[in-house]
């Protein structure tokens, strides 16, 4: 077991690594909890798939009340944050309640923004499911749902009481999935730590096979680095935009291809290498850089080669972004491995 | 001019109350906002009165965008909110932007929970056009809409930069909302002030004759009691409590009439009566208190009549209120004029 402390003052919460261990979860939901019943907001899939295993790790802590969504990023709706808050004030929730997600991005991001308004906010607790959610969603309290002109455009900074990651959840999850989370593993490696990188390197295959050492370490050490960032800037002011590495490029490909050409890792995957070719024009960082995080984006499966898309529709795109100020767009690009530097460049530039 | 601040850190903000002098919110907003433009929410019939006199008083200092929502509780919905973002975001809002709620409390209410989630929150302003709004609801950073399975039961505690009382507004208030928000002005006195309540009683003439001296000293000093009760507890987890002193029986009364035999300050003089006779039943004071609510109540035109209501229904009613903790209710009950206990009592208790 590994633990992380996420440093915000008196919203600050512990993240539990573990391995087939869910005993660590129960002792703090049994000590925290302000009723004795816990809401699980999860699919019909992964409710399926383990709500025995939860039922039994949590037995004689906390009994469980299981609420599905369905699946896919189409449902992070408001529409289905109604009913799931309807559901919850029918089952009798109130202020006392705590909600856990136990699942994805899409039930976490939901989950959240759920429990940060449901009566004006009750606690919450994530048990991510996925590699992408162990390593970045999961930690730092960005919550919402979708709105037809555009992702996560209502939602809350909300942090949880507690990050439980059990790295057995991930035996059951799809090669590509796995690759998206490496994506945003190989960013922290880019973003705060050469170290990091070269570790990714050197036990390509060992992650490939999911040894749980190397998973372990992998996401202790990728969510040590999204905690240090979001203690210092909760609420994206400034610092908080380094992991945005690889993401402005990376949304707008996503948005320009309909959301289902490229999975959002694959998209940061490409968006990372643009972000470099850009430092590289910029005289920020060599083209040993480009290779160097092009040969890793290869070993983990990740796509590496940009499709033919239309440049005007890639920079409008961009100039919707919600961390867009005036007519800059806050780059976030490359000064070596390990290292990023944050550059306003103007949308005229960039047409370049 | 008269301004008040409510204190909360590095939430603080001032309360501006005026007549017929909306200079200093143009100076205020001029300095603070972030861009140029203000989104203005309002409902089609404050919009078609007032918008030449805001388009003229802001003239030079801010350009202002309309966004109306239809009036009227039915409407505080997140159907409305969705349609609100999806505007907000078509016309280019980002996270620069800043609201500004202007109307009564259903406008406050939903707008405040707009900007709370908007992009993960953006700046918001108030500028509320009811007594009720005026003294109660656009101060203390309540936001809320309204689910099929109850009020206020999504929503937020996000404070505004900056509120702007215009006692101007009241003229075109009918005399039924002016006398509601008499309640909650009466109530303020009840909980914390006996010489303001004895003010009310003096004054009750010029208050009604809308003086604007009258006006703005009640709600001046609605206003600081109530930012000094919210500086002490923001999130309502003890103090704040005491505002809701005949709010849980008048809120039992409004859901079992079916919300539209009385409006919330009628039902709310009726739940002081009831949080009295209870308050006399708990020996915590005297018969005079009630008489001389009684009789402040009568001189503002408000009810003193319970009528024919199952006790069984408004116990359950009572049962779902957000502030209900396992199985007792935190009453707000009188020690006489001026002062306030809360009391936890059981709802076995109650039945009698």
């Amino acid at each position: 077991m590994k633990k992380i402390k996420v440093d915000l003052g008196k919203n600050s919460y512990p993240l539990i690594i573990t391995h087939k261990d869910l005993f660590p979860a129960a002792q703090i939901l049994k000590k925290q909890l302000k009723e004795d019943r816990l809401f699980i907001i999860t699919n019909p899939k992964l409710k399926k798939s383990y709500q025995k295993t939860l039922e039994k790790a949590f037995a004689g802590f906390v009994s469980l009340h299981w609420i599905t969504v369905p699946d896919g990023e189409k449902h992070k709706t408001l529409l289905t944050l109604e009913k799931l808050a309807v559901t919850l004030s029918k089952k009798g929730a109130n202020r006392q309640s705590a909600l856990l997600a136990f699942g994805g991005g899409v039930v976490g991001d939901i989950t959240g923004f759920l429990a940060a308004s449901y009566m004006r906010g009750i606690d919450f607790y994530q048990m991510p499911t996925s590699l992408l959610a162990q390593v970045d969603s999961s930690v730092g309290g960005k919550t919402a749902v979708d709105l037809p002109t555009g992702k996560n455009l209502l939602g809350a900074f909300y942090q949880p009481k507690a990050v439980f990651i059990d790295t057995n959840f991930l035996q059951t999850l799809p090669k590509q999935e796995f690759a998206c989370g490496m994506a945003e593993v190989i960013k922290y490696g880019m973003i705060a730590d050469k170290k990091f990188f070269d570790f990714l390197k050197r036990h390509a295959k060992e992650i490939h096979k999911q040894s749980p050492k190397a998973l372990e370490t992998i996401i202790a050490q990728s969510c040590k680095i999204k905690a240090h960032v979001v203690s210092q800037d909760e609420k994206e002011q400034g610092l908080r935009a380094i992991l945005n590495f690889g993401h402005t490029y990376g949304h707008a490909l996503e948005q320009v291809t309909g959301f289902n050409r490229f999975k959002h890792g694959e998209a940061v995957a490409l968006g990372m290498l643009k972000a470099v070719e850009i430092s590289i024009h910029k005289n920020l960082c060599s083209q040993k850089t480009h290779s160097e995080l092009k040969a890793l984006l290869t070993a983990y499966k990740l796509p590496v080669t940009w499709p033919k898309i239309n440049a005007q529709k890639l920079n409008s795109a961009m100039a919707k972004d919600k961390k867009f100020q005036s007519q800059n767009i806050r780059f976030i690009l490359s000064e070596n491995i390990g290292k990023v530097k944050i550059v306003p460049i103007a949308l005229k530039e960039l047409k370049q």
